[in-house]
């Protein structure tokens, strides 16, 4: 069977990446990875929309969030944490397990962050060191507006720290202009790659930062990674193979254009809402990212043998709901490498699910508001 | 040019699986990757020749080397650490990094490891928590006599951790039967993929003391990777296309079978450093190791020089000396995806470089050195 993925990562990778990474291995200490190293960093630059040193990591996204906390911080540090979903929850749990205090601030799952509730915690609580933020929320599919969160927390010396993990690469994100201190993001996701790299961008108040942090750290050492970084270089062995698929992304990317990219996927999450809703069914997220739709089915289909039927009936993978939404939701990922027909594809798949589940709609409604939205974006 | 590596990491991969992992990837919460993560850690348990759980982490070995550190040890406690080249200080560096007290075994450059000296510092040094060896150190191309030491260690409370990370699935490693706590090894050396993900074994002894360690840690926590493992899953999106890979490389080492390959590993050891010493040059290592051959230059011949007529002339791709030894030595590795004819190659081009460079010796006598070696062996 042919099978697709509409996961929020991994997603899906372009055949010519796959087929880049399937030739023979380079070696790391070797004039020819520098050169690969050097283009890549360029391209890491473009797609983070900064001057600021962008480090790679051999790890999952979250290591780069890790990263983050123990280069930036001292034992006893008090943080801002915006927790609005798993990923936000996260945050948390990595300041906590290194021994920074962590200051809350609970969002309602489905709901954005009020940019000025953080404003109100940074007056009201002192000491603040940084604040912690998720631009997309894959467990809710929210978006959180990074660029007014960047405003306030300018006005203030807490350091702003952002997991776009999910979201570069498919929703703006302007680091310099936004003035975004460190911004964590992942290969699998809008880079089109296998999972098994993280980047992370480091600001100069984040490098001043780095100075006086004391947590413990070794593999994650923001200053080897920058020093290494300078001669074309990683600290350790990086993963080589992920690399070169990287380079060939990031020239992707170059191709198509940020603007365009971005433009795309607002296209593609408008058309899958809209097919939601002609379905009859309601979209979690009350301030929805362009990542992924998370289909709320109200307690009346089970989603678990949705997805299973979707899975195992019609090669389409989707995720399902994670921690209070297990079982409640779909996720339906329209991130990186999916154009307009794979969109049709991933709603025609639920149309066929949800009749098999008997669940009663206008067959066909989904398909149509999703065509007429793609043709509408199309034509401007 | 057809490039040929033969560096001690990455190595070079099969073509079969290099495709296998060019295929669509595939999502890490499905049965599918659950079917595969089981069938790897079978493969993985037949590798360390264990029955303890074998953790993943998508990383450079390093980072399964700090793992280990982070999840064994508490802030204070003491170590013995054995350093006998750059990958035996790392091990320090790490421990030093966490505020774990390093109780140094210094062995010159060149040899291993005593393990009587290891026995005297059990002995006379109070407290040690933990023993940390390397068995093939990369550095200094010299194989530690792991089995003794085992033996050593556990006449005494401390933990033994042992870096594998280049000597797993080239040399003897028998992790139950020599009772070795934590074995650490990585994908780029002798399991023949590209670098990205690194493995730490974990016996009884060692959970318990995981139990009391108090260092902070997350992405590699080992309570988390062990509880996912039981459900066939990794606690954050691992590196699915090199795990792809990893099922084939572990079905190959299966197949060729571990007493097979530990044998090939030899006879290739043998034939290069005959040839090494027919061309009259010397081995560094006093104890080599069958991973990589470590020639001499006595100071008459410049390493670098060497290594870039190699490479640019003739395709083939050695390392050069490290830390002390930069310039002094090539390093020419002999692991994972190599046969008899690969052995002949890099000694051929061994010759035509020395040549290139006016060094004087009998034309062709390394290759036959090694013909020699590989014929009486394969004739057994």
């Amino acid at each position: 069977m042919k099978k697709r993925l509409f996961t929020p990562g991994p997603t899906m990778v372009p055949e010519s990446i796959l087929l880049e990474m399937a030739a023979p291995i380079i070696h790391h200490r070797s004039p020819e990875y520098t050169e690969l190293f050097k283009r890549v960093n360029e391209g890491l630059r473009y797609l983070f929309q900064t001057e600021n040193d962008v480090l790679t990591f051999t790890s999952s996204g979250t290591g780069g969030m890790e990263a983050a906390v123990v280069n930036l911080l001292s034992a006893g540090d008090k943080v801002l944490v915006v927790r609005g979903g798993k990923f936000g929850e996260r945050w948390g749990e990595i300041c906590e397990a290194y021994g920074v205090r962590v200051e809350p601030l609970d969002v309602e799952w489905g709901h954005a962050v009020d940019p000025d509730t953080i404003a109100r915690k940074l007056k009201t609580v002192p000491g603040i060191k940084a604040v912690f933020v998720t631009q997309s929320e894959t467990s809710t599919g929210v978006l959180n507006d990074i660029k007014t969160i960047g405003e306030i927390v300018n006005d203030h010396p807490a350091l702003l720290v952002v997991d776009a993990i999910t979201g570069i690469g498919a929703h703006k994100l302007l680091t310099d202009q936004w003035r975004l201190d460190v911004v964590v993001a992942g290969s699998q996701k809008g880079l089109m790659l296998p999972p098994g790299l993280a980047f992370v961008s480091v600001s100069e108040r984040a490098w001043e930062a780095v100075k006086s942090s004391n947590l413990p750290r070794y593999y994650w050492n923001f200053s080897k990674a920058k020093t290494a970084l300078s001669k074309g270089q990683n600290p350790y062995t990086p993963a080589v193979s992920l690399l070169v698929g990287l380079r060939r992304s990031l020239e992707m990317i170059k191709e198509e254009g940020l603007e365009e990219i971005w433009e795309r996927h607002h296209r593609h999450a408008l058309a899958t809402r809209e097919a939601v809703r002609a379905l009859g069914l309601k979209i979690f997220a009350k301030e929805p990212s362009n990542i992924l739709t998370i289909v709320d089915l109200s307690s009346t289909i089970d989603g678990k043998k949705l997805r299973g039927i979707l899975s195992r009936k019609y090669g389409i993978m989707v995720a399902g709901g994670q921690g209070r939404l297990e079982g409640k939701v779909i996720r339906i990922s329209h991130m990186g490498y999916v154009d307009d027909f794979d969109i049709l594809t991933a709603v025609s798949a639920l149309e066929m699910a949800l009749t098999d589940l008997g669940w009663s709609f206008e067959s066909g409604a989904g398909v149509a508001a999703a065509q007429r939205i793609l043709a509408e974006h199309r034509s401007r």
